[in-house]
């Protein structure tokens, strides 16, 4: 590719903010004209020496700092590491690489990339991302908890019954099985986007907002956590599905996916964190493709009013009546907690209604892409949303061991229809500790 | 009055409420034809007798319980209920009275008319009508209270810095300032309806939703207050304005107030309530008249986050950073929640967002006026909603001496603009308990 037909690539998607529509076009030229195009072997230290040449050239007199950012199949990661890293680090700036995941299959794959990526790398120049951390919702997550009274007081075992995350897709794998197939959605989701929210949800107060002192607060949740236990997940994989004369491929039917294949496209687990603040609390996590409704969000379940004075008022469904934080992470994002509410009018009913945040009303500006804050993050060295090699490998431990024993016993995943409401183990794994999953309609219906 | 002319006239009000417009021509009709006008003497026992008996002859067979609303000046209650209850109470049925506001004008006349009316009735046969109980969000009060269990760790001086019940009318007395003048802002609102709402407020957990039980506990709010004092009490006193053209008169221009009269049309007040739960959190009342807004409302302002980890992030203003639970009974009924939370973008900045609940966007039903559900309680006998003697004496010995002191002194009301925020002093009042008021703008403007 020329310099020129990656920057007509690039300039159709370019986009210009609402709030920054002056010299829209005038920006883009100049942005495009700081866009080059550089080909070479990933692990070929000529082409990285080349591209070191090119760099070189092009900072002349700049502070040259350099950022990698690794768009590439996890079996080559090494190797670019080394090549760029011995080639093309920055002679006096910093240099640093951003790698996506897969961090490896397990805990011990993952050690072991680690400690590769540190032949040639400090911890400090390595930027995992995980685009989640950069979500508007969830950035905001700590924000809600440490600055403001209200939730201070609610924030623990003593008031919350269950807590939630839920991750859906309306869509399949549709004909990109492939590399999906090798992870399934424990690996894909669970382990990296959902556990992360859940540490950032469930820390103790750091000291500061920086970097190190909230991800040693998230290490402790993820240490003090227990290994998670085939019986405390449910796996499940989407099959055809015919509705309204249109039909809908099964996974097993994705040209891109083994056949015969038992990866999970859903799961469900039970998690526990076993410390002073949490013990006893069911961390549900829920996440699929090819379900109902494209969603991701974060349900606390608060406990039930002891000697509620108005049982009688709420129907006969306790647990119906019980309050509940919202974080709508997407679509839409939103706050919202459900109370219990005296509906207007003569007698005393009491409903359901809940106090809202809805993002689209209250701020009218453009919500970042994760992907722009995270880079953003890692240009400026703001380490905080990114992951550290500690809480990956605490992140892998929790999982491994059932990773393990679902493809050692090829456990079977419980089929549910593309486009439902997913597999209604779901269902039975909550109740088996008093949960209803808050984004199921009332009725239970699946 | 013919019950002709009665019935015309009270035909002219009646409306059909939304949800029940069937046959609503034919229920207006049912119930003109049980309307009856009967004249009378409010002294006089013959009257009564006479009133007794087309009561019999229109009863004739069914349950003759009788309701009487007395909307007289309260010089005349005690005659009319000593003349009604000996001629005119039911023979088998219940005989009731609502009697209105005024009850007495202190400690010592509400007393005295207290024990005249005993001298007829027994207590459970008053319903002392406060219509403020009667309003949607002060009945919900209770519920938010007691069924929703986010709130319970919240409901005291741990989490809660200050109360504010804020009252305020736009308009003056415009020609009918006659009983007022003789009664003034403090007896009128203070004594009964905001306080009123501060006892539901505050309350403990009563033992049931029973009326006897729920007026238990507020009756011991109110003995739990210490007696005000004048230094904790501002007064004012509306002025003529000229704004946009148009003029507007001072309080003392309203014919029917006597000249120089220092009866203030606005007052500020800081309470306190010496129990366990609210010992030093400063309650704070205001209500007025010839302001610049209508509006009612409960604001609950918290403390500060404790070792804010986002000090930096909210400006310096620390004060104005704290949550605060606002309980709008009207106009356009709502409850909001003000949180920090992040402004979406890069950067971390916070800004000061709602949780809202708009009943008029929440429910599509109208809200029966508070006198519509007072009358139906005490049709059926639920007496919840009404002053209890006991109560009423704990409020009047709150006011009393401050009272006194303000007429016996004629201390001058500070004068405020017709349709301004009222008398400065009432922001120098909350400053001395380091209380912003929280409806006014962050500029502190009056």
């Amino acid at each position: 590719m020329s310099d020129e037909e990656l920057r007509n690539m690039i300039s159709m998607t370019l986009t210009c903010r609402i709030d920054q529509r002056e010299n829209c076009s005038d920006k883009m030229e100049q942005f495009l004209q700081r866009c080059f195009y550089q080909s070479g072997h990933y692990n070929s230290e000529e082409g990285f020496s080349e591209l070191d040449r090119k760099l070189t050239e092009k900072e002349a007199g700049k502070l040259p700092n350099r950022l990698f950012y690794l768009s590439i199949p996890p079996n080559i990661f090494v190797d670019v590491v080394r090549s760029a890293s011995r080639t093309a680090s920055s002679p006096s700036g910093w240099t640093r690489f951003i790698v996506e995941k897969p961090f490896g299959r397990d805990y011990e794959s993952s050690g072991e990339l680690t400690r590769s990526l540190k032949m040639y790398l400090a911890e400090e120049q390595i930027f995992r991302i995980d685009h989640y951390l950069g979500k508007e919702l969830v950035e905001n997550l700590s924000v809600l908890r440490f600055s403001n009274l209200v939730f201070q007081p609610l924030w623990s075992r003593d008031y919350i019954r269950n807590v939630q995350l839920i991750f859906s897709e309306d869509f399949g794998t549709e004909g990109r099985g492939g590399y999906f197939d090798n992870y399934g959605i424990i690996r894909d989701i669970m382990q990296n986007h959902l556990l992360q929210i859940l540490a950032l949800f469930a820390m103790e107060t750091p000291v500061s907002l920086a970097a190190e002192d909230i991800r040693n607060e998230k290490v402790k949740v993820l240490r003090s956590m227990r290994r998670l236990k085939l019986e405390d997940v449910v796996v499940g994989q989407y099959k055809g599905h015919t509705r309204g004369g249109k039909s809908f491929p099964a996974y097993v039917d994705d040209p891109t996916v083994p056949s015969g294949s038992v990866t999970p496209t859903f799961a469900a687990a039970a998690l526990f964190i076993d410390n002073a603040r949490w013990d006893g609390v069911p961390f549900l996590m829920k996440a699929g493709k090819a379900l109902h409704t494209r969603r991701a969000e974060i349900r606390v379940q608060f406990r039930r009013v002891p000697g509620n004075l108005y049982r009688g008022n709420v129907g006969t469904d306790l647990d119906m009546a019980t309050n509940e934080l919202v974080l709508r992470v997407q679509p839409d994002e939103a706050i919202y907690l459900k109370i219990n509410n005296k509906v207007p009018g003569l007698g005393m009913r009491l409903d359901s209604s809940n106090l809202n945040l809805f993002y689209s009303e209250r701020y009218q500006r453009e919500i970042p892409d994760a992907y722009e804050r995270l880079l953003l993050d890692a240009i400026e060295g703001e380490r905080r949303l990114f992951i550290r090699s500690d809480e990956l490998d605490a992140a892998w431990a929790i999982f491994t061991p059932v990773l393990k024993e679902l493809e050692d016993k090829r456990v079977a995943p419980e089929l549910y229809p593309y486009g439902s409401r997913g597999p209604v183990g779901a269902h039975y794994l909550a109740a088996n500790y008093n949960v209803r999953w808050g984004d199921i309609s009332s009725d239970g219906s699946f």
